[in-house]
């Protein structure tokens, strides 16, 4: 091995650890939770939805203003293929996040991925900062080729 | 570390029995294979579909009873969002389920969650309690926003 | 435990690199990135998609023939329920996956699982060989279930 057994040990625990936040941030979300979601980030964290035509949440007020608008199972998130590197009481990932959303009374299916960094505050992994990328969000009548379009174009 | 370094990674080695114990019920799940998913479970286990307007199935014969009926592709369902408590040879968990289902030549699409209690038997991780609570069964055709209406509404 | 506790430590070390692999590959697969999913295999990997009525690539450049063909966003895969077996430098694993596809401006859906093997080679895990089984691979607005109609018949 490239370290001690001790660092070993402690990098599988933080990855445990940051799956099992961005896990709870799941579950928070489907259920409408905002406070308990706000928990998760640090206090000077982000929330960056500007690359899908939202806007940036800046620390704890602007993210509970934010994750508060979110109704029980408005969003069923789920998160897959997470990549992480842990690097100290940094680390920074990227994960898939795929779901089932509500809006208007409609079905709609949304998939795209997170830009995350997280940091271990007071023994504890947090979001530091989340970067959405939404490849699309879209009724699931109408599918997501027409979102895809001009990029799978030849 | 909180505490000494076996005791880490033998909570790390539990975690992943858990987390494969539960891929394992999806694969034999999606393979209709009844008796190896009963196989999972203590033999005083659970599993509880009360909350979907389905029963309760408690002990090795009922879990047969309730699992042979499951033909092969008839569900394909997929974990997420993995959170696990570890005591001992005792667990719990929360784990997201979601799925694709065909009944009467019509596609169903649901997803919910899965309460859960591990347990540690001749040294292998089992159900001892599965509870599922469905958001949502409903054809794909239709989606899922009725289901959802007044969960969802001001 | 049944071993040193080194030989734990490595074997779930293996499991992380092992599933961050899968996790590589649907990130590259998104992004349309066809040499580098082939970085991911060994020199004289292969890709068995003959199960799908499609054909065996074997070998460094009938990989990269095949993978430079996906274009950015036109298969967006989700990998699930991760069944692994280490075995010192080898290992082999079963994944389900899961995705939404872009074939001809038509939203496409997509479920199966993977029978892999991996190989660690100078210090690094790589597919060796992955064989795809699809249960279907059916535009969005159909569904499902006529794919599996003789299979869930009684």
């Amino acid at each position: 091995m490239s370290q001690s057994i001790e660092q070993d040990v402690r990098v599988l625990m933080d990855r445990e650890e940051i799956k099992e936040l961005t896990a709870r941030y799941c579950w928070h979300v489907m259920r409408g939770e905002g406070a308990k979601i706000v928990d998760l980030f640090t206090d000077d964290a982000s929330f960056d939805n500007s690359a899908n035509a939202g806007s940036i949440a800046n620390g704890r007020a602007e993210l509970l203003n934010f994750y508060e608008g979110i109704r029980p199972l408005q969003a069923i998130p789920f998160i897959h293929n997470h990549i992480i590197a842990v690097n100290g009481d940094e680390a920074s990932g990227t994960c898939a996040i795929e779901g089932r959303f509500t809006r208007k009374e409609e079905s709609l299916t949304g998939a795209g991925y997170y830009e995350d960094k997280y940091r271990r505050v007071h023994g504890k992994w947090r979001f530091a900062a989340r970067k959405l990328f939404l490849h699309h969000m879209v009724p699931l009548k109408d599918g997501w080729a027409s979102a895809h379009r001009v990029k799978t174009a030849p």
